[in-house]
């Protein structure tokens, strides 16, 4: 598999990778596929969504706090009990459709690592399986 | 891939798709394997649940409002906000098994399009993967 | 595909599914691939999270009551609509990766079966794509 690295710097960001997936993709000559993308982690998901107006991630954010405010009261003592919650709700896993060589994207879809406990590098590993 | 396009008729709205992918399945006549569903949009979800009683997806709806009501405070201005929260949450992908030539649903499950901004009419991306 | 059984014994409980998954590897002898797990039922459901703190589990169960609370108002009247909203957002299937004959989980990743309308005997399809 490839592992993706991902330096994000605030405690919650959306973070777009989609321009490192496209990478793989010319890379490993992926002409007609599915890429599947699995985040080791367990405070950190993944998601698609809009990134053309910043604005979206911000209160996609900003309504997971209605459920997982970062101060609890939490059973979880650490201090990010509210991003483990957050990545449950995220998910971890994600799979793109490649078509032609290209990522199958909606018009308005980027792919976001959704941090919820850093600043933290953080890896998404990746497999690839051609159509044959 | 195949392209399934769904009319909604309401601005939140749960559209059962089982049939439409019964259809494909029967068309490319898959025995064994795995069937991908891609929503290439950012305000519409994809999801299994019941639908034998209809008021469990109106649960859903309603639940859903808590995190992410219509009318915000947000700060993407475009009125569907809460659109983008809920796909985030509900999710943008989902795979489905195929057993024998049949879709490997438990007994209540339906597969849903999760509509958060309608009407419109809307695309899921498939792919299968024939077991070998 | 396989098909794996539960035991779950509370009505919410996070039940570690990770031992049974790595004997099915070990038994089918994957080598490189991808694990896809499907829950066929609609108040259930199944995400990836930490285990080495118990209170993690619960946070998260007790986190998603604020959005769907045991006791409504709700609909949907046999009692258990927040078991199907739950089901929803912490969705229904999840892939893993297995690499050089091991389950690629992150350090602190353990797989749970989410149960939400228990005590009940659950199962979770399982199939298998070797990376050739």
């Amino acid at each position: 598999m490839e592992i993706l690295n991902v330096q994000t710097k605030e405690r919650e960001q959306y973070v777009e990778i989609t321009d490192e997936i496209k990478r793989l993709i010319k890379n490993k000559k992926i002409e007609n596929g599915v890429i599947f993308l699995y985040v080791p982690h367990t405070t950190c998901g993944i998601t698609v969504n809009e990134s053309y107006d910043p604005a979206v991630a911000e209160d996609i954010m900003h309504s997971l706090h209605l459920i997982a405010p970062p101060k609890g009261p939490y059973k979880h003592t650490e201090g990010n009990a509210d991003a483990h919650v957050k990545t449950t709700i995220t998910g971890s896993t994600l799979f793109l459709f490649v078509e032609n060589g290209e990522l199958a994207l909606g018009r308005w879809q980027v792919v976001f690592l959704a941090e919820y406990d850093g600043p933290r590098t953080r890896k998404v590993y990746v497999k690839f399986f051609k159509e044959v």
